[in-house]
This record gives structure tokens, sequence and C-alpha cells, in this order.
């Protein structure tokens, strides 16, 4: 196990009737709140209305600001900074899924810092403090809504970009599965697609033994396994969205990577497939991690053989331990199909002849590698990519 | 899964030299520090040379108070709350295990209160602040150095109550694998069975479904159960005992009750062991969890049988799970002796002419029950003592 340190301070109100406290624990941190969010959807459903009654009740005034959209945009951030300065907002209150968050994260980070905020994104300077961001979570998927990171895109030149720092974690989320119940079954499909990869991204390292957090990785996924079918086919199966839902900020707040180093190749790759096509990043991902996984599996045949038997319940077969990885990583693409993703580029609505342009973007132009688990170059990105269009 | 509010604010500074962190972690609270631990084993390893080198390097003053006992005693705490009051102190370093640092959680609410701490702990009063707690970890055990409770004794009458409270979290604990490494066989033994304790009463509840807790639950017993031998075998395996105190250290950060009740009827039981014959916690569980388990089984047979199955690897029999659940206490029960604990209240040096005197004072002369996920009431109390004593 690496030596670490693990801090994460965001308070979780978990469960049914939660988005009524949020105006008594917005009103612990001031007086005026920019009230963030997506779609007029959370309008339509009567959430961003209850929420704002919440907030009325506590003494606390809010304006709105709508609009995110998935892969949320530089040029939107950039607004929610000068209203935040305009009027002395005091805390950012994200009602949506982690593109919301992302957003209201970035607005945080932007506000009093003097340059532009895309700056921590392209790394050319590093957040010190941000306004306080607090969310009620209407999609379990990205885990923004206790993690310390933010994916912001800039239009200008489809570059998406991730931001790490603890003075992103929200102060508090409000994680009320009945809020899940309205989801289009694509958007579930995706959103735990997500999920699980931030799980195995998590869980394909190199430090060895880390024997707890592999348990912990491991319940945590097969909880998703368990559950996902259940809530696509009854999407009011509150026990089963409450499992996602804590399942899906579990996977993502930093303490199944503690002691270990994650691999992130398979993001970096997904995040061109996004970029170039918008498309949803659970659908990008379903095609991208099984074909990086047909990619690295004999770099270390004994995690992929522990994978297959303890996420996926496959028989190991003790003689030929390339059968029972190869079996672990065909139930995960079997899984992902039979949930309604993507099985490969085509179906993606990605092209072949864009392949060589995505290696070379993902990797800089050659100029880095991907991955941690396995390092990969422009021309290993490329081959992943080829599997994926199989 | 039941409705929640989770947040747990203890930074985790985990692995090899991260003692050398403690002066400029408890510099961001303060100038004056109380450095609290018990015997002087703590200065002879020169462990406690090497915190107070580098609080003097951050510029932290301190004052030492040393002599905290196993099942920590009132009056050393009301010796803490004069010197804080006394001294000005701003933050409380617990140096040692789970009773100093109980100690100091102690104190640190007390110094604010213009009343008796132990009114805190008899239920007189409810802690509303408290001094910052931080706690450099030497054992393994109590999960004191992230949890916000803290048990202590009030000699005259043998009274052991405990204490919770969200101000009563550390603020920081540093938890260094191979500050354990010249831990006592039978010291180690009782820790890791008090771990193992924390995660059973968790474990045992009857929320359901609680998937992903489960999972949770069970992998960090596994580690326990997989690492405990290891460490018993090599008191030097930094790799084991990483496992074992982080584990520790998880299983009672209160993340494992999201959404579920635990029990703790067994912790009620045992402290009437350890306020009557002063022995060590962990013992007194050893001999007490698989005797309630043995009264309780056929309360859910189903989560005994998973317990059996996913905790301790019994091959299930789906004919007889009675068979199956039996099967998994006697596994618990061979884990136990196997690491030395005691296999009943005899070979813990209790009698068995004390029985009913201690089921009387463990349900209050008859006026409580104990545990949620079995109410038990004095007789029962009784008769999980007499199957102790077998």
């Amino acid at each position: 196990m690496k030596n670490f340190t693990f801090q994460n301070p965001t308070k979780i109100l978990f469960g049914r009737g939660m988005q009524a406290k949020a105006g008594a624990e917005c009103a612990r941190f001031g007086k005026k709140v920019l009230v963030h969010y997506g779609s007029e959807r959370v309008r339509q459903t009567g959430l961003l209305g209850e929420v704002e009654a919440s907030l009325a009740a506590a003494g606390v005034t809010y304006l709105e600001l709508g609009g995110v959209q998935p892969n949320p945009r530089l040029s939107l951030v950039h607004k929610g900074v000068e209203i935040c300065r305009t009027e002395k907002i005091d805390l950012i209150l994200a009602v949506g899924g982690g593109s919301v968050i992302d957003s209201a994260k970035a607005i945080a980070a932007g506000v009093p810092y003097a340059g532009d905020v895309w700056d921590f994104y392209c790394g050319k300077a590093v957040p010190e403090k941000a306004l306080p961001v607090a969310s009620v979570l209407t999609i379990p998927a990205a885990g923004s809504e206790a993690s310390d990171s933010s994916v912001i895109t800039r239009e200008e030149d489809s570059r998406k970009y991730g931001l790490t720092s603890s003075c992103l974690y929200p102060v508090f989320s409000i994680l009320n599965p009945e809020l899940a119940f309205s989801l289009p079954a694509y958007q579930v499909a995706c959103g735990t697609t997500d999920i699980l990869s931030h799980l195995m991204e998590r869980y394909f390292t190199n430090a060895r033994p880390v024997h707890l957090t592999d348990g912990l990785i491991e319940a945590t996924m097969r909880t998703i396994i368990a559950n996902v079918p259940k809530v696509l086919a009854n999407p009011q199966n509150y026990d089963a969205w409450a499992e996602v839902m804590w399942a899906g900020c579990v996977a993502h707040n930093n303490l199944l990577d503690t002691g270990r180093i994650g691999d992130w190749a398979s993001h970096g790759i997904e995040h061109e497939l996004s970029a170039k096509y918008d498309v949803a990043h659970g659908a990008g991902l379903a095609v991208v991690f099984p074909a990086w996984m047909r990619y690295v599996y004999r770099h270390d045949m004994a995690r992929f053989n522990r994978f297959a038997v303890e996420v996926w319940g496959v028989r190991a077969d003790y003689f030929d331990p390339e059968a029972t990885a190869l079996a672990g990583i065909a139930a995960l693409k079997g899984f992902l199909v039979s949930i309604g993703m993507p099985a490969n580029l085509a179906q993606l609505g990605a092209r072949a002849e864009d392949i060589p342009e995505m290696a070379r973007l993902a990797t800089g132009g050659g100029k880095w590698t991907l991955g941690n688990f396995v390092k990969l170059d422009e021309k290993a990105v490329e081959a992943i990519f080829r599997l994926a269009a199989e």
C-alpha cells in the first residue's frame, strides 16, 4: 500500500425528501445563492421549485443560472463567474447531474481568481480557494457530488480538460434516489457505465498488495452490476436506485483510491470521442474500456483473473488463466450491451478514419503517454481504438 | 436503505514516516498542544520524541499528559480538562491507541463545558463543541482515530459509558503501520477482534436491502481475516499491517453504517465483562460475539448464510441453511481461537456465578433491552452469557 492522505469533507444527506433540507444547509454558508442547473426539466419536475422554496424558507435569497449542457462549456462558466462577482454570491447550488456540478465547481474556482478560470484546467495555474459549492443530485453517474474534480470543455477548440483540487469538494450534497426515477433508460445506462468505469480505473493498478481497497471496489462494482438491471426494468424501484446512487458517490469520493494509483487511460481515450462527436461520456467508455482491457490484460493476468472471478462470478480455470481473464472481459462487454450501451465505435457513431487523429490528440501528438497500469503511446492508443471498432 | 446523513471530516495521513507531519498539521489549529499518551512505551520507542520534535519544528509548544490506562479513567480526564483550561491549550494530540484517543476526546469535550464532562457520558447533557483533537495511532483496534465516539470508565462505580458527537471527530489522524510492529501478540489479537466486532455489529441489521454496505463490510472483514495471521506470523510485515490498520479505521468511521442500523448488543454485554474484570475489550468480545450469534441466528437465516459464505468462504448447503449458518459461526470461533483469543468465560477469567449480576447490570436491572437486530432482555443476556461459558 502506498502512502496517502485522505480527507473528504462533503456532507451527504441521503434519502427520500432530503431536498427539503437544501435551504437550511445553504444558510450555514451565507445568505445569497446561485442556483445552477441544466435543462428546464428540473423546473418541470417541480424539483427546482421545492429547492427554491426551501431556500426561501431558510431566509436565503437566490438567482438562477440554467443552461448547462452535457460536456459543460467554458462560456457558461464565464457567465457564472460574472454573476457571482456582481451579485456577491455566497454559495453555488448545483441542481442536476455531473455536468451541472462540474460547471458549478468551475464557476466557484473562477470567482476569486484574477485570471481566466481556464488557466486551472489547462494547467497554467493552481486554484487556492473557491466559493463553496453544494449539490442536489439528479443523475447517479459522474460522482462529482462528493469529488474534488471538474471537467470542462472549451467550445472553440473542443478541448476537454479536468481540474482536481481539494477546494472543489462540495460542502454538502443531497442524494435522493427518487429524483432518478424519471431518467431516460439510455441516460441511466450511460451514467452507470460511468460509475463502473470510475471503479475499473481505480481497480487496475500496479500497487500490490491493496487487499482492502480491491475488496471495496469489487463490492461497489457488484452493487452496480446487480442493481442497474433492476432500475432499468422498473425505474420506480427505490431500493435499487438507492444502491446505485450511493455506489456512484462512493465510487468517486477518493476513498477507493487510498494506497493505490488508478489507471485512467480509458477516460483519456474516451475524452477524444466525446470531444469529437459529443457522445455521452458513458457510451464512449462502454466502447473504449473492453477494448483497453483486451489490449492490456496480459500485463497482469492475476488481476484480470481476480476481476473475472470476484466481480463477474466467472468460475476460475486454474489451468488456463488467460481463458479466465478473457471470460471476465467478455462478461463486462455482455453486461454493457445488455443495458443498452453500444458495442463498438460504429454503433457509437464514430468513424474509423478518425482513429489516427484521435490517437494523436489523445497523446498530445505523441508528446505524452496515457495510463498508469500500462503506459500507452500514440500507437497503443490507436490499436485500442482499432479494437474498439471491432 | 434508510435515510442517512454522513460526514466524516477527519484527515488521514497514512504510511511510513507520517508522524513527521504532526507538527505542521497541529500548527493549522494553534500554537499550544497537549500531548496525551498512555504508558511510557511511546517514549521508549522514540515515537514521542519524534512527534515532539515535529511540533517544535513547526513552532508549536506543548505540554505532556501521560498515564492513560486501558478502559480510560474519568479522573485523568478531569486532570486533562484542568490543564487545558489553565494552560490555554489549542489542540489535544493523542499519541497511542483507542484508550488514549478516547481520553483525549473526553478532555476536549470537557474543556468548554461548565459542568462535569461525565454529564455527557451518562446522558445528562449533550456536547455542543470541543477542543480540536488529533492522533498519532499506535494500535489498530478501536477505530477512535476517525470516529465520533469515546468510551470512558468512572472508577468509583466501574460504570463504562460511551459518548457520540460529531464534535469528537479528530481533525487529523496519522496512521503509520510501522508503529504497530512492536505490539505484543495478545494485544494484536485483542485489537483486531475489536475491529472485526465493529464490522459484525454493523453487519447484523434488519435494514434490507443494503447491498452496497453489506459488500463493503464483508470486504473489510475478509481483509482482517486474511491479514491478521500474517502480522502475527511476522510482526514486521508492513504490507499486512497496512491492510489491518486501514481496515480498522474504515471499520469504524461511520461509512459502513450508512443506510443501516447496527446491533451493538455484543458491545453492551462485553462492557460488563471489562468493567467487572478489567479484561481487554477485544478478548471479551471474542467470547461474547459467537455466543450472541448462537442465540440469535434463527432471527435471519439468510443473513447468517451470507455471513458464512461471503465472509468465511463456507460452501453453502442450499438444502440446510441452518447448517450453513452454524458453519459460519464456527468459522468465526475457530479464527478467534487461532489468533489466541479465549474461547469461553473461564479462559477469560470470568466466573459463572457472576452471570446473573452482569445480565442485570447490562439491562439496567431489567429496565432496558440491548441490541437492534434482536432486542435482548435480561433473560436473553443471561442466556448469552451461559452460551459464552460453554
